[in-house]
């Protein structure tokens, strides 16, 4: 089975996810600068994280499948669970935007964050499966030391973001903040990473 | 005719009905579990059926197609109704779930589901057609026992559905448990289940 | 100049184009059939008649560029030229729609089917100008009568659509109708009324 | 690392971005042409603006990455930079035709095109960086006239409707027109006007 077909679907997919995020961005109803803030405030910013984390996600499905040369349908359909969790961005990102931040929905947005990482962790374990013991992308992932991290930065910001109450809104902040840190660590180069984690590791 | 241009084409269009079926998902007023609950529960759920449905078609497309090698002006024509009751799929599936499971919007969900399974069957007998009398995708298809199946399921989700009444608001659910099982039935790997209903004629 | 990512790129748009129309389409507020013949009645209809108008284009659209080997800068343009016209058609779609087949808004929706037209037209001469006095387009594409044809309709169905008033408003169904005999005439296989048309030419 | 899912995956999103600009297109309430013009008269304009430039920056994407044989990660992030960008084109779009061309909306869509601009200048510097000092791209895009024209074009633009007032409204309109010479500078073929300009650099 090619995989040709799969990739072609997963960017139809990735490429209106990421445009149609721009559709929930709220035009201002007045013509100031103000209003402008006003409207969009935390939603750009909301947009821009979302719109980082498909780009993420969209480049590292793009390097993933250039080591896969056949796919099973449990491949298949692994793929189509992580296309539904990151299908569900626009929701949870609108939420948390409309909201400014609250606290109930800046936890479903990191659960939906996270979601998406256990999905994408689950595609590799069934490329794994259907490449045998000694795939190229198995050798390639290595330790994955940034899949590893993920979760575990996803998950203090999901609680954070829990813990927030009336008179804590901060929490949220410190949320968004975690989910950011995230991105950040996917947009820095590989290698770098890789050797900056392994400097601490030898001098650490 | 070559069909990669109507494999891409389909594939565009199934990629824009999965992912703007979201759009319908209403984003809560509110801030807590309960106003997520209230604007989304039943929309979750519906939004789930049908996200497996259109990659149920995508994944049986992406398999059919792999069979066939020409393409005749009935078979473009074949796909283009396939695709347009797919592209019902967001309008039925928003009117169901946006009426709390009603008795006509589910009935009608149903009629959207046998009328796309129906247009897929046009399809292969169009395929077949092009393809001549031993063509490899019909000796692939086979007795196709999932194909005859889902109809005849389908057709007592629809009925179900339509013998609700006031007092009986729980057939629509079991109108949903119908389709349900369709999907489940699909997902289920091939040979599997092939392998399971092989074993039950053998001993029944 | 490859001809592959034009055809992609127009392949994206069309799907677009044919899957949002169904945005346009009104969930119905009530829960009967009656609900869902008054919020979509015409909905459905003008829905159907773009829905085959688009596949129409991209039948036509994928047919014409299999024959063509080399794009002008000219070319890609037109080609733009047309997609502008057809990104129209959600537009012009859901106003001939929502004002109930009213005087204006038809003939506007007529204007749009005949500019469509004329781009397409426009495009196959920048394909011929591109290709040379004897391009294989060129000879497909023979006397094209349908393609003469089809203005001098959509010009009728203009003419009706524009003659209306408040004591005649069939004249918007009778100019539907102009407009839908133009889609029957395509859908029609192509050596079929070519054969008829030769023939009527042979015993008028 | 090849290019074309990289093309793929950006033609995807120009499609998507170049069609959802037309929902932004208000309906008419009434069924008259005057209500035509009201509901869409400066939004059919800035529609037609946006569609021009989603249609040059494709046309200039599709002949850069012809050229283009192999892409580093910083490509990848420089093409997604590039692609937000022009993804907030359907919203800075959308504020600056339902202000009816206010002066901040206005500046704000002038910025947008000018930092749409610059990404995709970005773009291509990291292209070169890729291929090296003597790569085929590099000597194709030469002294590059309008691409540093442009922007200064842009700033003119933005000049001129970030000066208006509510005595000077013909600013907006000024600006408009700049953003207009831009997109005719690049509809204009190559050749013609950099033979033009050679012209007129040999008489001047």
């Amino acid at each position: 089975m090619r995989t040709s077909r799969l990739e072609a679907f997963s960017d139809g997919v990735l490429a209106i996810i990421i445009t149609i995020m721009v559709l929930e961005l709220e035009v201002p109803h007045g013509e100031t600068f103000a209003d402008l803030r006003e409207a969009t405030g935390i939603g750009l910013l909301t947009y821009v994280l979302s719109f980082v984390y498909i780009g993420i996600y969209w480049n590292n499905h793009h390097h993933m499948f250039q080591l896969v040369d056949r796919i099973s349908a449990g491949v298949l359909w692994a793929n189509l669970h992580l296309l539904f969790w990151l299908s569900l961005y626009p929701f949870t990102t609108a939420w948390m935007d409309e909201s400014d931040l609250a606290r109930v929905p800046t936890t479903v947005y990191g659960i939906n964050l996270i979601a998406a990482a256990i999905a994408y962790y689950v595609l590799q374990l069934r490329i794994f499966a259907a490449e045998g013991p000694d795939g190229p992308l198995r050798r390639a992932v290595g330790r994955d030391l940034k899949g590893k991290l993920s979760p575990v930065i996803y998950l203090c910001g999901i609680v954070a973001a829990a813990s927030g109450s009336e008179e804590r809104e901060w929490t949220s902040w410190l949320a968004v903040g975690f989910f950011a840190v995230v991105a950040i660590l996917w947009l820095i180069p590989d290698q770098r990473i890789e050797r900056t984690i392994r400097e601490a590791e030898a001098t650490g």
